[in-house]
């Protein structure tokens, strides 16, 4: 089984992942994990709706979720990017199956109402806060669908242990999910080469890493790369033994990913 | 088996429908389809999308759908709306998932490219329509969930036979489903005691229509009722023997709706 992880970037290519997914799901089941940033951040400012990113003490960057900005985030995630994801792929002839975290409890998160940030260089204590962290996930859920042929198309957000939708890392809840699985393989594609040494320059990629020495590189990923290193640590911990890092804008992203063409974490 | 159709209005008492359901799948499976029309003109007014409703040559009323109407309704049906009731079935120890008719081909509709409209008594064509009239449903999806102790919690859009994504008739797709599904009873929630002789007069209520005789009470249905009407004598002609529209916002709409208190269509 293989669990895809693609990113809410602008220039994926989705109809080259639907075209590779279909062709991987003849031998395995797949399960995909998107997201859907560009999107929201386009109709919080169509809503004029504040998109507030924050970064915590150790340096990881988040979004501050009141409840205005959970309408955006629900509208954006789990109306229009995962329904026309869904669609893509049942014009692929692949039966696609849409799922939010809170679709069967699907995603079940430790609530973090108040969280800590850095701001102009000081510590700061935010309450209010909508998100949380996946702790575990609905894996029944998504075995009867792939045991009848579906491919569960999932997306955030997750729904607390309170029962309130609420915000959580993508990538953290992806990595649960497959620790959870049992998966041995998980890719993530995005808008770059793979893990780069300089950010700003595509050829200075680096191909291998160590699953047991991902912290040492932990200095080149800044940002989200730095959540999906933290995620795919926190994958191999659970269990899961190699991870791709590939570029989603290729004519062929997760084949290309699985033929290490981007970095692979093993 | 029950299938619940819940209108879209704002003062729809949805912790009681909730209650109600919670209790009433102790017996027997429920699937519940949802509209979210108010929600749905409120965002387009927020984006300045116009929401263009239309009326056909038969006096049948509905939404003009272009690109970008459809954006809309996909994030208030699909995002805002169904999360949210799927999230507040949870708090009620309901195991919800929510459902387009696009995920697993739910809803497969004959695509309506061209409608005719009929505007200040003229007759005209629109192109570009993305609406189209649910033919099939998938119903061995809804019974894998419902083996499987889920509440399926559905909402349109659905999909074309070419896998566009098309809005379509909530009601006229609910009543396929239950003929699909073989059941015997179905349940219609709205903000009215049920079917009125004069919408204006909430103590004009007509308590009993024959099935065979639906066409007879047309005249006292306007708008989006007379649709209501036209999907019961679609239901009642796939087999459904009673149907009960009730007031959505009792303290407990389904029980009473089911008890007789509103109009049975029987």
């Amino acid at each position: 089984m293989l669990l895809i992880k693609t990113g809410g970037g602008k220039d994926i290519n989705w109809d080259g992942v639907c075209r590779d997914v279909a062709e991987i799901r003849a031998t395995e089941p797949v399960i995909l994990v998107h997201g859907a940033s560009v999107r929201r951040d386009e109709l919080a400012a169509r809503l004029s709706v504040p998109v507030r990113k924050v970064v915590s003490p150790s340096g990881v960057s988040s979004v501050y979720t009141n409840a205005e900005a959970m309408e955006v985030f629900l509208m954006a995630y789990a109306g229009l990017a995962n329904k026309q994801i869904v669609a893509r792929f049942q014009n692929h002839g692949v039966n696609a199956v849409g799922l939010s975290g809170v679709d069967g409890r699907l995603w079940q998160a430790k609530a973090k109402k108040e969280i800590l940030i850095v701001e102009n260089g000081k510590t700061k204590l935010l309450k209010d806060n909508l998100s949380g962290r996946v702790e575990t996930t609905n894996v029944g859920l998504l075995r009867i669908l792939l045991d009848h042929g579906y491919l569960p198309v999932v997306c955030p957000p997750a729904l607390s242990f309170e029962n309130e939708i609420v915000n959580t890392d993508n990538d953290t809840a992806a990595a649960v999910m497959a620790g959870e699985l049992g998966l041995e393989r998980m890719v993530y594609l995005f808008e770059a080469p793979g893990l780069l040494r300089d950010p700003n320059d595509e050829t200075s990629l680096i191909s291998r890493i160590d699953r047991f020495k991902i912290e040492e590189f932990l200095p080149f990923a800044r940002e989200r790369m730095k959540k999906k290193l933290l995620g795919v640590k926190r994958a191999v911990d659970a269990g899961v033994k190699t991870v791709y890092f590939g570029d989603g804008r290729t004519p062929n992203p997760v084949k290309d990913a699985l033929a290490g063409k981007g970095t692979v974490i093993a």
